[in-house]
């Protein structure tokens, strides 16, 4: 395989690119059987998740990754570990944030797709 | 399957406990083939993660829980994953960490191992 941190890297690119500036499209990166534990609430399916990303109170967010750790996993996946920065609506103060991702490769394509989901704020 | 949150905050009551009490006795949660990555150091196998564990900079240290989250995963493995502060040597400042843990059921036997560790501090 190639290396778990290099993917785990070029997905968070993919990821927080798609987030920040299309975040509709994020849909093709989760399945019906996918997670998301966002700040504590548990949400099933990749119509619910977006439904749950699209209804964010904030109209603009850029997200800066500070470190992205990754290890192999079962199934060919690859565990995403990040830490970093959210800037809403053109703020300059940054939200700091922790974000775990569980990848599976897609079957019969290249690339990946989100399994598991959860994200923290981390306040002060 | 229980609940992973509840299954998950089992572990954290009993992984950290241990952590501060009596670190070797860790040895009994890693494998051969369990991950860790702590601070962005990489680290394979049971032998190797007790002897990074056993060789940090402190003589005392207490973990205290602030968040815990937790999914299923494949193969019965729970995902978990940990916001909280450390106390270092008797300090009084929380120093914040982060950490995730995928947990995978020992075969013939009650209880979970750690198949991957990934922890990072969260400077203020």
């Amino acid at each position: 395989m190639a290396d778990p941190v290099a993917i785990g890297s070029a997905f968070c690119t993919h990821y927080y690119g798609l987030f920040d500036t299309n975040r509709a499209a994020l849909v093709s990166l989760y399945q019906t059987n996918s997670m998301l534990t966002f700040e504590g609430k548990q949400v099933l399916g990749a119509a619910g998740i977006m439904q749950h990303l699209s209804s964010l109170p904030f109209q603009q967010i850029r997200h800066e990754t500070v470190t992205i750790d990754a290890q192999p996993t079962l199934s060919g996946g690859i565990l995403v570990f990040v830490s970093g920065n959210l800037y809403v609506d053109g703020g300059q103060t940054p939200i700091k944030f922790s974000q775990v991702f569980q990848l599976l490769p897609f079957e019969g394509a290249s690339g990946y797709w989100v399994y598991n989901d959860m994200f923290r704020l981390n306040y002060g």
